[in-house]
């Protein structure tokens, strides 16, 4: 985005308040330092963005970036790409897609989707901390963001970190190539959860609606004290679950994005964010309900 | 120094021609995207850069950066970072060190010698590719290069690579443990390859003077067909030397930093830049030496 307003003369950037906290620091600071017009389009009560709000800001002589997560890393709501992309293309926006939480859990066609730019990292895939790629639509006129050597055909200065690469097209590899038994694998392992975390608290909702496959948002009918020291006791068994994003991790203030589309009563509810992956089994549901009971 | 440009409000980098290339090009760039006045050093017959000169060029009203290379890359020409940080101390100008070399290779006291910036590669110490480090001297007020989380105290948002951070940690641990015994073995290495060059080539002549220990970047009487093919030719026999940096390597253009101080005849002259490490034997450079007595 950083690069957008640099080198495209990108003036305003459309984005919503339940983007990752990434993307909403960085829009801030676009608008502070380089005056760029932020706006937030509207999110549904079921937790995806209001398309009717989209479509009726994005006309506009002032050259606009939209900005928007695919699958909300806290909620799992999936943003509809070729709609909002066929938006952008008729009003001479660009679109940036934030799919950190998707490459690798889904097949997307860049060109057929019509995105300017997206995002991946290794580490949501299983594959290297510390690596990850960046989609740029040809012709981009986008500059590096620093100066230095040549690597990456100029674009991003540094000796590479070779492994990292090996590692990232490695795990993208694996990644797709069991996608579809991934997919339904993981799938009735949410189904499952959800299921058994009924049988404990009847009043159990799910945050936002048609959820990605990996990723489950739960209110739990508990009081706000029991949850804190909740999370604290889950850790201690090994069971990593979050509250918001896992960048903040163990913090207790309620998540900006639930707080964007819950009334404020459900809001101040507890929460809790619960992910799978191939690797988790029912058995790993089944210790998590067990611990949740005895709270 | 792009930070310190856009943060501090340096006007004017005092250089060499004699930094690594991604180093001038980096001044290049700032000079061109924010008018900052870049002024170089000159360089002695020796290699070195001169002092006087820079003495000269220091005091000025202009908000000021020095940024020099402590080890140089080519030709392993030391620079005295005390005396340049007294000098810039006395002109309250600010010292980054390009350290890239040297860091591993011998000690370095950053308080003792007054550098407000210096940088570090892991794969220049026997560390993982695609990672370094970079020290600021405390309240050195720059902001981070990009938006995005608060990682690494704000100043680098993204998720760590933890596996290249213990990496980068202990290759340090290891190349300081065993620092003095091989400073002694590489320096002796050195000196063979020398002697055993003068046997073949009684015209080898070293470019620069008091060299570090591990580089020897030498003028061979050869003509330049025959060195085209030689670096070819050393490839194919699992001998990596080079004519200028690493990241120019298999270009047969004139080194930047030779055509900086050697005569115009001498320059000419086909070089080669030897790199030895205490992975290194006596056998690799009789390897070598038989190579060269072939072609």
């Amino acid at each position: 985005m950083t690069s957008a307003v640099k080198d495209l003369g990108i003036k305003r950037i459309i984005t919503t308040k339940i983007e990752h906290h990434a993307t909403l620091h960085t829009v801030e600071n676009l608008a502070k330092d380089f005056g760029i017009q932020a706006e937030y389009i509207d999110i549904l009560p079921n937790g995806n963005i209001d398309y009717q709000d989209l479509s009726t800001k994005l006309p506009s002589d002032i050259p606009t970036l939209v900005s928007l997560i695919h699958v909300n890393n806290e909620i799992g709501t999936i943003l509809d790409i070729k709609r909002v992309s066929d938006l952008c293309r008729h009003a001479k926006a660009l679109f940036h897609c934030d799919t950190v939480q998707s490459i690798g859990k889904t097949n997307l066609d860049v060109q057929d989707l019509g995105i300017d730019f997206l995002v991946a990292s290794a580490h949501k895939f299983h594959g290297p901390k510390g690596i990850g790629f960046a989609y740029l639509k040809k012709n981009s006129m986008l500059q590096p963001m620093f100066y230095g050597g040549e690597q990456e055909k100029g674009m991003r200065a540094g000796t590479e970190a070779v492994h990292q690469i090996v590692g990232i097209a490695k795990a993208l590899e694996l990644a797709c190539a069991n996608l579809e038994s991934d997919i339904h694998y993981i799938s009735e392992l949410k189904q499952y959860c959800f299921l058994e975390l009924k049988k404990v608290f009847s009043e159990v909702k799910i945050n936002g609606e048609n959820t990605f496959f990996n990723l489950l948002n739960v209110q739990l009918p508990l009081s706000e004290e029991k949850t804190s020291m909740l999370l604290f006791t889950l850790d201690m068994k090994g069971i990593a679950v979050s509250r918001g994003s896992a960048c903040q991790s163990g913090s207790i203030k309620p998540s900006h994005v639930l707080a964007e589309f819950l009334s404020a009563e459900e809001a101040k509810k507890p929460s809790l964010r619960i992910s799978f992956s191939h690797f988790n089994t029912k058995e790993d549901i089944d210790l998590l309900i067990a611990a949740l009971k005895t709270t």
